[in-house]
């Protein structure tokens, strides 16, 4: 059986490893927030119910225009999304039937969308040991295709691409009839300022962001697109009425206003993936550099790790593993930062396969 | 300015007539149920908030299991949407640059979903004062078409089609390659049984079900459509990942197990509508039957129902207009039958109408 195309699901992977699931498993294939959600949502709560008997505002007004405070744009700027994996199919959509340009390893919903409308791909890998955006190869591949899509904070080796290389990627396809996607999923467990801030010089670029792995409300579904009007006109055009539901628009506006979960995260996460990096490459494994909440690892005694992933998963340590990662292919393992008690979990079992 | 395409947004419709908006309205422009959710989504709801911070299930087994009981059909035989508007875009991208029928007056997304797919569109309108599917002419547009869009119980006129009129359609194309698209969105406010139950016979028609209007929930986006598992095969590749949200899935499961909240209801409602069309009547007003929670009415000294719209607006009370249905052109106004006190508030504003 197949390995499950995404993570966050331990169920389904340990059923395809025809595993048998303990008791007790802790999930690090998952990527949102360990530290849980604001303290606010809990108050929140019940009010949310008195929204849900009314459609929600098709427009998701309230919300957009805080998101739009938050971020320095216009409202006109943003397309809500039922999560950002909506919006990748709109973009896709967008794209029917043309040639689609993927920068990998990343988020493997790009692809799916794409091929859903009739895309061909073209797959850009960057090595995770040399994580350099290959700008003149993909200002090339850019040349009569639709879309580039590119993940950064990457997802899944949690590395960053230069802000300089982004723009130089960004000046050299600006006369192409290209719409370049940079996902910016994982933005806010980076202190580097988004790269919307350079969207007026680039009308060509779209950037995706989600709010609900900071806020650590994945079951929300709520993301987001930011572009030029032009953009965001024609992405909206396939968007179902009433996309974004009320409890999600609730918690939208609220997550828009809170900067401070986010900056507390930061700075807690920052020092955890510091320490247990550390104690990971103490113990003989290679974990790439990160900038944010998960890494690549893996044990360099082997070159397909699933001999890992399968040992950890009987012992309840659920990984995310790399198969279906263009440029990884199982060779890493990718885990999540979580709480301290939970990656000692982690450590002891890699330490307990190492003396094997 | 345009009206709003859609109902249940009052205040969008008071800003494109130039209207002030009384403090207090009543919305009938809205086709929820009026006396609310079931009792049970109150004392459920703390425990939802638990749901969120996780991933939903991406293919909603355990709510789509209960769906499946409810209706004695196979889960294979179910997809899950973000409201059944998401799935009607999936419908469309099946059908992206065919022709498409469209039976009307409908549902307008039916429409904007084929367009936004660059399908071409027919319509075949039916006369809601002469409710009879006009199968012969269906049969001879659906050749060559890839998809055919039918609402009953019918949104906007309230009015159902004969099951024997659509069992007559469902035979005569079946050897045509279209997909016949039955939208049942309505179908529990009217006791007779829904034509799924014939499904098995005709691997050419696709349900559409809401359970967001009888539950009074629609900030929640849950629809659903049941077809042969080669239908649900082919739209599930159009579906994002994670599209129907953990508060829906929780809430999908517990509806699917409630019968007697839609029993209550239609008791209620059949009594209250009858209560209401003999009263509208005795003022002087054309009420079409219907057979669910809203119906069309219109002042026969007026074609164009306008002036009567926009008097009712600036007495707070908010009909749907019809200007955007085709078949009806603004000639009659849609309202949702609500609560008694409700009801006679718009019985008293039409008869000081009718003495201006």
């Amino acid at each position: 059986m197949k390995l499950p195309k995404h993570g966050a699901n331990p169920a389904h992977l340990y059923e395809a490893s025809e595993i048998e699931k303990p008791e007790h498993v802790i999930d690090f294939s998952v990527n949102t927030n360990p530290y849980g959600p604001p303290g606010w949502l809990k108050t929140a709560w019940p009010s949310f119910l008195e929204t849900i008997e009314d459609y929600p505002d098709p427009s998701g007004k309230v919300a957009k225009e805080a998101i739009a405070r938050r971020l320095s744009v216009s409202p006109e700027h943003l397309l809500l999304g039922n999560g950002a994996a909506e919006i990748i199919h709109f973009i896709a959509r967008h794209a029917a039937g043309q040639r689609a340009v993927i920068v990998t390893p990343a988020f493997s919903e790009y692809e799916e969308a794409c091929r859903a409308y009739g895309c061909i791909v073209d797959y850009v890998s960057v090595d995770p040991e040399n994580w350099v955006l290959p700008v003149g190869k993909l200002v090339e591949l850019a040349k009569g295709a639709a879309v580039l899509f590119l993940c950064t904070p990457n997802n899944p080796t949690g590395q960053m691409f230069q802000r300089e290389e982004l723009l130089a990627l960004f000046r050299q396809t600006r006369s192409h009839n290209i719409l370049i996607v940079v996902d910016e999923a994982f933005y806010d467990f980076n202190s580097e300022e988004s790269i919307i801030s350079e969207l007026d010089a680039f009308p060509h670029v779209a950037v995706l962001h989600s709010m609900t792995k900071m806020y650590a409300v994945a079951g929300l579904r709520i993301g987001y697109v930011a572009a030029t009007t032009k953009i965001i006109d024609a992405l909206s055009q396939y968007r179902p009425h009433w996309n974004v539901n009320a409890v999600a628009l609730q918690t939208a506006e609220r997550i828009a206003c809170d900067r401070e979960h986010a900056e507390k995260t930061r700075e807690r996460m920052n020092n955890e993936r510091s320490w247990v990096v550390r104690e990971l490459a103490a113990s003989g494994f290679l974990v790439l550099p990160s900038a944010v909440n998960f890494y690549l690892l893996r044990d360099p005694a082997l070159n397909d790790q699933k001999p890992l992933l399968q040992f950890l998963l009987r012992q309840g340590i659920v990984l995310r593993h790399t198969e279906n990662f263009h440029g990884l292919e199982g060779k890493w393992l990718r885990s999540a930062v979580k709480l301290r008690s939970e990656n000692e979990q982690l450590l002891a079992a890699l330490k307990e396969w190492k003396r094997l």
